[in-house]
């Protein structure tokens, strides 16, 4: 297969007739089907083409909503980007189940957000010390240019401090910067405030006498996405009998809940799991509200390994006939900056939540999570999850078959007592079929 | 705001009704731009909206291509699907640096993946194992009607093993089952074995008289997304002068490309953000090719916390005069199932990469996840991330702005010698105007 050289320079019209021609001869229809995917609106097709480089088309994720969530004694509408069939459903199921029993409690506990400058020192500690006293002022100095806008929203700058990480590598040192980016994400800001700080630190440490020729050297300068103290916590709970029918129902319930989540905190197999069920819902709002679902997925992750053991992030106790189930998730996502002014359906997603500011939003995406969480442990301890899974998939497999409309309806109605299964579906059209 | 009853059951367009009546009214146009978004192939519209419940519209994710990867000798165009601004020029710049020395090595090394019944057993464990051992040829036998397709194609049931786990939790034990599911990934495979494994399980132990009243009682049956035998191994080398004009610069930029590893190696700050970006490469693959995203994070960060404390998932090396660079990270997804057969793009993915099975989906992943992380720390050891960066974002500040084609050649041409800022692209264009 041939290699290009300045492609990212072609057009988009060109682009695709060169991956036409070159990988995809074989399917004649394959340039319509890339077209077909373009808006008719051209002004928005331009838009969205020029989000990345080289881009050929639009990828659709369903956007779906996920009505009746009350959060903090508030109602709202949940705007979700997912593809996985199952997941807008149990949201709206967690959502119904806890809206006559108090709702959703959050609340953000923290937004400190952090980035480096990492280096390398050889020399004297003492020096490094010296040296950093005298340049910490002029680093937040120099910064200004930068950080005039953010000071003004109320954010900026929190603290710089000197980390002497030698002790777990040779010669490593750090500049531990925090920061407040109030209802910006903050990435641009913080990697702009840090750069600023490496050059800053590298022309000063030059005329610092004290170093000799002993200079530090900066490896690089850069954000973390690991966001330990930018936290958000979710909560429901209600009365154990509330769970139930009847009240053996209930306690029985709560208990095996309570086993599940037991298991999730010491089996890392199930945790990892588990909490993908949670970022279900996480990610969805986050796509849908034009934020980075990897910056998040990562910095998740990380706090669920943070004691050593990889486990569930979500948390739940039975104590004084109460059923209480938390989850407490740092998030650092924003509300405006990035795509969330540009993107028209990511306007829509935050008109859709009443304009929320960061923190409002740090709420609503950890319900979303615990939600899911709630409805996926709720599947798990009683019917099962295919039951659930499936009746959503469904859909996608008489799709698949290009099902007729008589076939579909005799399908779903089939598939309501009978768990389906992929090969299952494939059977029950076939033998309409016949 | 109002709730709803019975929301998934009403039409599209009556769910978009009562959303931009009740949630949206301040926007006049939110009908329009909601509508905006359909496709007009009313027939592929409805084939997205059935992919989840209470779908309203199409999410946008821009479609792009990163060129000329050779991986294992072979020439590949790499579809994404990802909003983030740099990720496929990063990809593309990555698979050209590395086009003339080698291009990328990928290997499985392993494709197994696992599943639990997880259960609670008060009694004598020597009961339990003899229980077992009676009840494994039946769990195997009775999982046939779902297994049998995948035996077909050489995967099914690899093994069920029943493990102790008392002493971690009282009382807690499980059936290890390892499934291979070839080219699918496998995950309501896995579940629908597992459940079926759960009824076989509970209905033979209440036969079984040795336990008495002692009872084993299943909590949940549910696959993991935890898949340390599921890997993927991606790597790239040359000698160590080929990285630089000089043999003194490529010397320089190796050890300090070695020491940015070693910090995400030692430092969980760092090694966050680090793994962050290799995901931008997985993800979007993986979204491209209709893979679940959220599974394939979930595994990835467990795997890099799987020592104790979480690192980086690349390792470099610079012996005998080699820079060698490599990735290592558990995949478990697939060419067939789920959305692979049914998204229209998914399907022309799949033929940019010449239709590849579930193991070269694997490597090609992973390689893209290897470039990507090759680029951020290459630009961030040399230039500083931002500059990169920021070129990219450029245009979508520069369509938040409304810019003019002549502001936008002016700020293009600008921006080439300037590292651009938000507040440095708006004090730009704004002293364009004035």
């Amino acid at each position: 297969m041939p290699k290009i050289s300045g492609f990212s320079k072609l057009s988009k019209t060109a682009k695709v007739d060169w991956i036409c021609k070159n990988y995809l001869a074989s399917n004649k229809k394959a340039k319509e089907t890339l077209a077909n995917y373009w808006n008719t609106d051209s002004k928005l097709q331009k838009l969205h083409d020029e989000f990345t480089e080289n881009t050929i088309s639009n990828y659709y994720l369903p956007f779906g909503i996920a009505p009746n969530f009350t959060i903090n004694d508030k109602t709202y509408v949940i705007p979700m980007a997912i593809e996985e069939s199952s997941v807008i459903a149990a949201a709206s199921k967690a959502a119904k189940f806890w809206d006559d029993k108090g709702g959703f409690k959050a609340e953000v506990i923290s937004t400190t957000k952090v980035g480096h400058v990492h280096f390398n020192y050889e020399g004297d500690p003492k020096k490094l010390i010296s040296f950093f006293d005298k340049l910490k002022p002029q680093l937040l100095a120099e910064a200004k240019p930068i950080t005039q806008n953010m000071e003004k929203r109320g954010g900026g700058i929190l603290d710089i401090e000197l980390i002497d990480k030698t002790n777990q590598l040779d010669n490593y040192f750090q500049l531990h910067c925090s920061f407040d980016t109030k209802d910006a994400m903050g990435a641009n800001f913080i990697n702009s405030c840090l750069e600023q700080f490496g050059q800053t630190f590298e022309r000063e440490a030059a005329k610092f006498e004290a170093f000799q020729n002993t200079l530090p050297e900066i490896i690089m300068c850069i954000l973390s996405n690991y966001v330990p103290e930018c936290l958000v916590r979710a909560e429901v709970s209600c009365p154990i009998n509330r769970l139930g029918e009847t009240t053996e129902e209930a306690h029985k319930f709560a208990k095996k809940f309570k086993q599940a989540i037991e298991i999730a905190t010491i089996e890392p197999y199930r945790a990892v799991t588990h909490n993908k069920g949670i970022m279900n819902g996480v990610d969805a709002v986050v796509l849908a509200t034009g934020n980075d679902f990897r910056a998040v997925e990562a910095g998740v992750h990380a706090y669920a390994s943070k004691d050593g053991i990889y486990k569930s992030l979500t948390q739940v106790s039975l104590a004084k006939e109460t059923f209480k189930f938390w989850l407490e998730i740092p998030l650092a996502i924003g509300t405006i900056g990035g795509l969330t002014n540009l993107h028209p359906l990511v306007k829509i997603a935050m008109e859709i939540l009443g304009k929320p500011d960061a923190q409002e939003l740090m709420k609503i995406t950890a319900v979303a999570g615990l939600a899911q969480n709630f409805a996926a442990v709720n599947s798990l301890v009683t019917s099962g999850i295919q039951k659930g899974h499936m009746k959503m998939h469904l859909m996608n497999i008489l799709n698949q078959l290009e099902a007729s409309q008589d076939e579909r309806l005799k399908a779903i109605e089939y598939f309501k007592t009978h768990t389906a299964t992929h090969a299952k579906v494939i059977a029950f059209v076939e033998k309409l079929r016949n």
